[in-house]
């Protein structure tokens, strides 16, 4: 599991310059600006929340970014709807992670591959909207190194936003961002019930 | 505001149905059936999440269908993206509700005339899904009989995947349903820090 971010002066730093954009944007309240929201917590939704917004942001005719830092067994029906249309780069981290200590080094080349992706992404202001989706958990694993991860966060374009998904949002996320989400469940047919991930609902 | 379901019996007599529905998917527990969500609280991501739902199940090739039963002043992203898309019926409520108690029958007209077009898709199977985004605050404001829309969310056909989203879903759904997420507010930035809602993520 993941400890808190190692540089105390970088976060000192990060909130500084933080306060610094928030009285820039408060002078200028009726402008446009780039929100970074994170959605995170147990409940259901989280990722299809992210792609909502993809979607919503595709309505408006601007071009987006996704990268999936996790990648389950099967092709998702996001994947399968969102990749090929004109405006969206989408990106799937290549490799699963092992889950397991006996390949760790495995499973961060990989998460930082996704990375270098989603850093690009982040510089690039063409890109109106970049959904980072399950990147808390490669955070919580310490795949990702979370001062770099806060940092390109912080220097993205004005005028981009940024959706972070997946359980476990570090603190210093929660900080850095401008909206957060947590999803609670209030009952979840999968668990309670014993029935299994519906397909084009869940999946 | 609203009051319980008024018909103690109906109630009753849905969650004995419930109760044989539920006993049924056990006995069957590795086949598909369709799932009611409800998404609710107060925090970002209900709408956006149900939407991709909506786009999960797009890319598995199904049919949807969605009711929004409030509208803007603006056309949203979500209805400029999906509307015209294959396999996507949608439909806005024709008008806005007057939030008042001066032209209250013609808020339940509208909420009524809706709630007719989301009735045929809850009987019609050729839907794998079928979204009622906002469906809650009609509900909150009793523009809609509230024992109708359960009976007819319960009486759609097995298969099909419901997804209810708004603020303030009644106990009762919470009850019929099979999973329920709550959003739940960490931080806003359009109330919090005085950003209005941004074009491409949040409207």
């Amino acid at each position: 599991m993941r400890e808190d971010a190692k540089t105390p002066q970088r976060h000192a730093e990060r909130m500084a310059k933080k306060q610094r954009i928030m009285q820039d944007r408060i002078a200028r309240a009726d402008k446009d600006q780039g929100v970074l929201l994170v959605l995170t917590g147990p409940g259901k939704g989280k990722s299809s929340s992210g792609f909502g917004m993809l979607a919503r942001a595709l309505g408006h005719g601007y071009k987006v970014g996704v990268v999936q830092f996790i990648k389950g067994a099967f092709s998702t029906g996001e994947e399968a709807f969102f990749r090929d249309l004109p405006n969206v780069d989408y990106h799937v981290m290549g490799e699963g992670y092992t889950w397991d200590t006996q390949d760790r080094e495995r499973d961060v080349a990989a998460a930082e591959a996704a990375w270098e992706v989603a850093r690009k992404m982040l510089r690039d202001d063409s890109y109106h909207l970049v959904l980072l989706d399950e990147l808390n958990i490669a955070l919580r694993y310490d795949y990702l190194d979370l001062d770099t991860v806060l940092d390109d966060l912080q220097n993205r374009p004005p005028l981009q936003h940024a959706v972070v998904t997946g359980r476990y949002a570090p603190k210093e996320l929660i900080e850095l961002a401008d909206t957060v989400t947590e999803m609670k469940i209030v009952k979840h047919a999968f668990k309670d019930q014993g029935i299994r991930a519906q397909k084009g609902v869940e999946l």
